[in-house]
């Protein structure tokens, strides 16, 4: 997955840079109304771009939501994994990773990108679905991979655990708009992390 | 709400078993597709009906649209609630409620029906997405009134994870394919349930 930097290497860093504005409000606009939401004529409005220099930077509405999830994926890993990593191995690198995880639904217009995303594509084979599948594949095992490291029994069943309170805290919330049921996911994740193997 | 025995109770009988048709297929229909896919002309398609015969039932999308929030939540009664009502009042109704909630999730072609909308309306507001945050208001309502019933200390809390759980097993499988995430679920509420107060 290129990131922003590697774009930004080049001699076109106005375009890059440009780029990358235009993806940052995509993600944040296709948490709220879906990837299927996500056309140029309404990325264009937004921006007070026109509509020609929009297709310049994606061809095409599959290439425009293609680049919106690893966008997407660029800033879960800027926000949630890279601050983990900082942490050492073990169980203080797997709180940071839940810690952040739980921070990130927080941080788009429309609750968490990967939460809205998922439930609309499941169903719609494709290049975009992959895309979604196989970043949120890569979260889970990144979740277990530590949790392995850490010690936990069922590695696994531990990411699947976390995963669910952090989904069900953005859904719950979104719909609701009760702000307990972050006091339940966090009373759930801290007694996860609280059976961590020292 | 109605119900379709009620909506039998009159002179069209024929009509109205028609309509309880179309719906079953339109709560299907639309834990894959979403309720914004769910258009007459599709339905129409698929039941080999004409447009206009489904607009007979239906003046509109909207209206549509509400009376299959209306059906899943009719079959979600008759299949989750309805049943655990025969358990006594407690923990056995209480768990057969939670392993009916779990089982309901495999009864849609899509994945659960609340589980698709839901992500797809929790930024439209209007009359859609009220009556599916109503429906899921209620079902964790009963849910926690079960749990308080059952002498479960955070009544709210032991809902919110039992939605967790099933949402995310739901959500899981509806991208990764992996049965294994039913393994874990089953495991999560088997322990949620196993510290039921006697």
């Amino acid at each position: 997955m290129s990131t922003t930097a590697e774009q930004a290497v080049g001699p076109d860093r106005k375009g890059a840079a440009t780029r990358a504005a235009i993806l940052d409000h995509a993600v944040d606009l296709a948490s709220v109304e879906g990837l299927e939401g996500l056309t140029i004529g309404r990325l264009a409005a937004d921006l007070k771009m026109s509509k020609s220099g929009l297709f310049a930077h994606f061809g095409s509405k599959q290439d425009l939501q293609l680049a919106t999830v690893a966008a997407a994926a660029e800033r879960f890993r800027a926000v949630v994994v890279e601050p983990a990593l900082a942490a050492p191995r073990g169980a203080p690198r797997l709180r940071a990773m839940v810690e952040g995880y739980f921070d990130h639904i927080e941080l788009y217009s429309g609750g968490c990108f990967w939460g809205a995303t998922s439930a609309e594509y499941d169903d719609r084979p494709g290049p975009v679905r992959d895309a979604i599948a196989a970043a949120l594949d890569a979260w889970l095992a990144a979740l277990a991979g530590n949790a392995r490291d850490a010690g936990v029994a069922d590695p696994d069943r531990f990411a699947f655990e976390v995963y669910a309170v952090v989904m069900a805290a953005n859904a719950r919330f979104r719909l609701s708009g009760d702000r307990r049921v972050f006091d339940y996911a966090r009373d759930v994740l801290a007694r996860l992390t609280a059976e961590l193997p020292a």
